[in-house]
């Protein structure tokens, strides 16, 4: 993805219909990357074709007089898009708008996605609509005549990259969090939105920082075709299966990233649930176990309190796959040693101490629930959340709005 | 209620059997009431007749060496009882074999609750029902005879007493909570769990501290009609309507005291729903405001953060009452001064900071959201929650098991 700045005319105007926006949720963040973060970024791979991105500091926030807070992202041709939106029943401006337009051109003739920091825009009654609906015509206008460039084929290699912010606010349904996916790969709109939906569920909508579910969480995914190839149109091809199956560990990588940056967090936790009937109950009770006060402080403290894990696997609600008598939890440590076994079939195992604190003191832990082992169950969900830390209380109990 | 000591032999045979329970969540408390709290323990009215309260320490948990663990509530004649339990799938054993009984006695002939701290007896297995099941056998064999003292007749008048814990792991249906409720009108065991069931709705079930429901909770309810007059048989006699609704205040009295013992709370806080279609959707939303992290944490922040009510609001599951442009929020001074509008209607008013900086100072808040205010919905629910400080992540982190 070649990083250019945009056109400075496009940066006038959308400094001007930003400004006027008032709710001011997210402060701007440090625009650097933490040294224990940076293993993370990736150091090799090939951007895919045909994609612009840009970023500029338009001064949405008047606090914020130095961080890049508008981007681009945008198509050399016209694009499929697909996207997920939050299910929060107040949903933002961009929310609304972005689903209107998507819906309005049934996913074809995408051309690009503004984004900005420093202002949802949520709760900002008609006003907010006109700003999202003006930043989008503008947008429109930076794009003076089509360009040919995503035809020059490649043949087989595609290529798929993509970004994501989130850190309070995080829960299913989605979080307070854009996600945003390129990929050159010939994908045609329909089975676009059909491989997000399902890349979403075992991704975006398996994390949990806090519970909170916001009003502007969106993915947006755009595939220009740049890489060449056969268009897929079809929801069965195989072609599409191996999209899918790429999309969703892409989508996956991004959204744990989200929890590695949540507020405040000390812990990356997986959470697996198995053996359940269905894979909603497993996602249910992995859910409710990765929103739980208790269990998050427990993880702060390294303590291996699996009464409180239990605790939340028995009060989720509308699961029918929880056998008491059937239950396991251990902690799966990720330097490849044997699980360390908690309860075994509801029976309390005697812990060796000093080897669980020494799993818990490593910043990556899973935890491993096993529902109903003997009832043939085969169901299993995948869940990723942080603990909860006094730096959470301090960001979120001192933010001003 | 007169406070005596039991038979001592019990207290040592209670002693054996608990000691021989080896899962201890709970940690002693101080055994001191703090002197701000001391506004909430009444100072007037008159115990039930025929009941006999004592405690003792028997050294459950061998860390406690000083503070009573051991309670016993004994009614003077045999009693009807009635209780509610948790709804977790993991039920402690003193839950299971507390319902079997009243089952097995269709709520008949009850003599006594007795209760200990120390220890929940949860995720015992077979020996954690055993203790229990030998716990109530040790009780009854206290009962040599059955006395009279339950016929003497009182007349009209009729008491009400009880008493209550909590302070973490607390969120409807039910919370780590034990609360004995004791009357000395005369209910039969029908319309006493009819009664209890419909308070609990409005009291214990509308209350939060972290959003975890436990495996213990309990509120039971003795009736043994000491005070004489007619035994209430019917649930549709107007005695029964005046019984429960006063059952219903008193428990809702206990049930704030919980909120207002919540770990680290510094604020209790009165969420009420109105304009619904219905009282669940009331009730729901007011609980998902309830269990918001980042509600809770603005609270303790004293920040007038009505985007985070909003937000937990559209996203309460299972609701179908938000329109959001009728929705409006405000926070209601706990002085009896005029309301503070944060929005009305959808629209964002201008606030006093000032004034929401005054307000967010008190102890006491109450916030107020109306959902569809043009629909003619009328269901209203009121829930009670206490905010998330560093003492929270305090107390649950550095706990161990």
């Amino acid at each position: 993805m070649a990083l250019t700045r945009p056109n400075p005319r496009f940066i006038a105007r959308a400094n001007r219909i930003m400004s006027s926006q008032i709710r001011h949720y997210a402060a701007p963040g440090e625009g650097t990357i933490p040294s224990a973060k940076k293993k993370y970024v990736p150091t090799s791979g090939a951007y895919p074709l045909g994609f612009t991105v840009g970023s500029a500091h338009v001064g949405v926030k008047a606090s914020n007089t130095r961080f890049d807070d508008l981007a681009l992202i945008a198509s050399d041709s016209p694009c499929a898009g697909a996207a997920v939106f939050t299910t929060n029943k107040f949903q933002a401006a961009p929310v609304t708008v972005s689903r209107d337009m998507l819906k309005k051109r049934k996913g074809d003739g995408v051309r690009a996605i503004i984004v900005n920091s420093g202002c949802a825009n949520a709760v900002t009654g008609r006003g907010g609509i006109e700003d999202a609906i003006s930043m989008g015509k503008k947008t429109d206008q930076c794009f003076y005549e089509d360009s040919n460039g995503g035809d020059d084929g490649q043949g087989k290699e595609y290529h798929i990259a993509g970004m994501t912010k989130g850190a309070g606010m995080i829960h299913p349904n989605m979080a307070t969090l854009l996600g945003i996916i390129c990929t050159d790969a010939p994908v045609a709109a329909g089975p676009l939105q059909a491989a997000l939906t399902s890349a979403i569920t075992k991704s975006f909508n398996s994390i949990s920082i806090d519970g909170d579910t916001s009003t502007n969480d969106t993915v947006a995914l755009l595939a220009n075709g740049a890489a060449g190839g056969k268009t897929i149109t079809s929801t069965t091809s195989e072609d599409f299966l191996e999209f899918q199956k790429t999309l969703t560990e892409f989508a996956i990588d991004l959204a744990k990233l989200v929890v590695r940056d949540g507020e405040g967090a000390t812990k990356f936790v997986t959470i697996r649930v198995t053996n359940a009937a269905t894979y909603k109950d497993a996602h249910r009770v992995a859910s409710t176990i990765a929103r739980s006060p208790l269990v998050k402080t427990a993880l702060y403290g390294k303590d291996a309190n699996w009464g409180r894990i239990l605790c939340a696997t028995g009060y989720a609600e509308g699961v029918d796959s929880v056998t008491p008598e059937e239950t396991s939890v251990s902690f799966v440590p990720t330097d490849g040693s044997e699980e360390l076994k908690l309860l075994v079939r509801g029976e309390p195992e005697q812990v060796d101490e000093a080897r669980a604190a020494k799993i818990l003191e490593a910043e990556d832990l899973e935890i491993k629930v096993q529902l109903s082992e003997n009832k043939g169950y085969k169901e299993e969900a995948v869940f990723w959340t942080c603990d909860f830390s006094h730096e959470y209380v301090t960001i979120n109990g001192d933010y001003r709005t």
